[in-house]
């Protein structure tokens, strides 16, 4: 049997998502899918916009054969980290491919950049001091040197400013660090920027697109045509049993609130808190009664909205530089569904796995997945406030949903 | 000019702490009371009823010269260090007297018991620690070891499973470890036990009985014949312009979140949180949509209620043993209001007061005012939800008020 992963947020799951896997499949011949999914807090430092499992069915429906949690701790990490979990994983996997959307869609210019940047990287470091020193944000920095690297030959390199393409130099990059036997595969996304609003006459648009008119139209109603209508109903039922959808701006109560409960000096532990910008949440969130507005006032040349707002997730979590330090590595994998297919590969493949396959949790108190286990608490307390006694420990009481 | 001071919390104000100053301004022939009254969270580990300023105003228009604030940190402490931060305030503020309601009503007892226990300290401490095996309260076997002590001789002892008398004992406690000059007083407490719900036919109830009146009746109409005019006048204004009164129920999704949030070693770390509680009030809080049923989870013979709300607070507070610890004694007079007379006795004093006076926050940075400043935010975020911009940071604009 041929493997192919991806990994993907899913957040919600799209045409475009639909068209990657479908190509993915085509392009590796891959007789199973494997899509490693972000849990309740994503790599842009966000809530996730439906819990983890309305997202498994929606990708079991559409084509993925097993779903499997990129922990907590990846997840929510810079795209290096992120990488380095998802790449990880499907290598444990045994994975044949990782096929990921990239504005390129090619995969040599990856590769060429890949060893330029190898190759020039003290230089590259030396480069993106001097950047950093004009006040602009670590990825501008990064780009800017890379840029100033580039040769004038005949290879062609990537374009590391689409943000599409730097996740999946970042993959590359992952597969080598780790020594993975996976090879890589790209696929070229398909009209939609990943920031791109909906659109008319289209039947593509990105997840923040689709986020974005949701929140604006405060309805569903306008969304259907850019997915599967799998993925619709999906919504349509969380609808029906949630209070909203997971955003920052519904869990702003319980984020200012843990915000100025703390200190300075206790905010500057969490994970990717650096720099003095301890002060500014704390007063920012005492003068906001809303996130946008909170934003507004936090934002800076200094610091991507990303960067922000993972600081953010990992003070709701209560997730600490310690603990993120504590972590070197994927420890387990942990199955969120799966097809009749996809349990087949399990079976078949058990033996070659590197780790430990979780489809109860019950059976483990690793400490990465107790991560994953109190952030879906946490989710669920800030959607739908306090009358929600089922909803907690919900890790405990689902099984990998089968299809 | 003779002073006497009351330690106090006004929760909220009414006849019997009417009858309490009056008696003690008499019987001490007093020119001046002065009030130290605890802040936004109370020894009972409960958030206030309504906000200090609130009360301040209650206390000067019901015959307090000065309200002064008890810091958080002895505000919300266990008897002994509740008392010891009033008493060395209203010493450090020059009075020639303290004076406290007991059930016992004179002074000699209080005194007897204390020489008593200070003899026979070594044995107390066994049999407490004997009676405890047994799996009763600290409070309670402290209470058995003491009765055991008592001699059978014409002097008499105070009676110490009231609760005045518990907390006036620890007055002259405190008094006698600072070495302090003020002189204790006593007055009788009138009719309502410290717990007694309202009845009919009366003018006194506790503070507690008319803060379960208000709350079983979600309304303020019963309860205005047990409280000064202008006390319930107070109470109607606060609930104009506020959400709620202050309670753990109203408070309650934050708090659980709060709880939720932390692991059980973080838990542990807050101050009162000791013996394994960490667990139990993890598992409760998941369980728990109210308070009401999280407490019937968490309480047990082991831990008094006002024990286990102790901890909350700190928890709620993110108040560690750490800092609890870092503190050993007052080390600022935070005034909160006052009238002519006590501004006269303020001018007149000032250099005799031990400690320095805070009339405007903004000129100190002691880390014991920090803490009552961001008490004052988390208590008003509960109170008000996310709409509450303009009630951050209020110990920054609200001046001593002045009647």
């Amino acid at each position: 049997m041929i493997a192919t992963g991806v990994i993907v947020e899913y957040n919600p799951f799209h045409n475009g998502h639909l068209h990657h896997i479908r190509q993915s499949r085509k392009e590796t011949n891959a007789d199973i899918v494997i899509a490693v999914m972000s849990g309740h807090f994503l790599q842009r430092g966000e809530p996730a916009f439906v819990d983890k499992w309305t997202r498994t069915q929606m990708a079991l429906a559409s084509g993925a054969d097993l779903v499997i949690e990129l922990p907590y701790v990846y997840a929510t990490a810079q795209a290096s980290d992120f990488a380095k979990g998802g790449i990880s994983l499907l290598e444990a996997l045994n994975c044949d491919f990782f096929s990921f959307g990239s504005e390129e869609g090619s995969i040599t210019p990856f590769l060429n950049s890949y060893s330029l940047l190898q190759e020039h990287n003290d230089t590259l470091q030396q480069l993106v001091r001097n950047s950093i020193q004009t006040g602009i944000s670590y990825p501008q920095a990064l780009n800017i040197a890379y840029k100033q690297l580039i040769p004038n030959n005949e290879q062609s390199f990537v374009d590391l400013s689409k943000p599409n393409n730097i996740l999946g130099f970042h993959y590359i990059e992952a597969a080598y660090k780790i020594q993975a036997n996976i090879k890589a595969v790209t696929i070229q996304r398909i009209k939609a920027g990943y920031h791109d609003a909906i659109g008319i006459d289209s039947s593509i648009a990105s997840a923040t697109g689709i986020r974005k008119a949701v929140f604006e139209e405060a309805s569903i109603e306008g969304i259907s045509s850019y997915m599967p209508q799998t993925s619709f109903k999906g919504l349509e039922e969380w609808q029906y049993t949630n209070a909203s959808f997971g955003s920052w701006e519904a869990f702003w109560p319980l984020l200012r609130f843990t915000i100025i409960r703390h200190t300075p000096q206790e905010l500057s532990t969490f994970a990717e808190v650096t720099e003095g910008i301890e002060y500014l949440l704390l007063s920012a969130a005492k003068n906001s009664e809303n996130f946008a507005n909170f934003m507004q006032q936090v934002k800076s040349k200094r610091y991507t909205w990303t960067r922000i707002q993972r600081m953010l997730t990992h003070i709701f979590t209560g997730f600490t530089w310690e603990r993120l330090k504590s972590f070197e590595q994927p420890s387990y994998i942990r199955l969120l569904g799966m097809t009749e297919n996809g349990q087949k590969y399990l079976s078949a493949n058990k033996k070659e796995f590197t780790l430990p396959i979780i489809s109860r949790v019950a059976s483990s108190d690793d400490a990465m997945l107790m991560q994953d286990i109190q952030a879906t608490d946490l989710y669920m307390l800030a959607l739908n406030g306090p009358v929600n006694t089922k909803r907690m420990g919900l890790d405990y009481k689902t099984p990998p949903i089968r299809m």
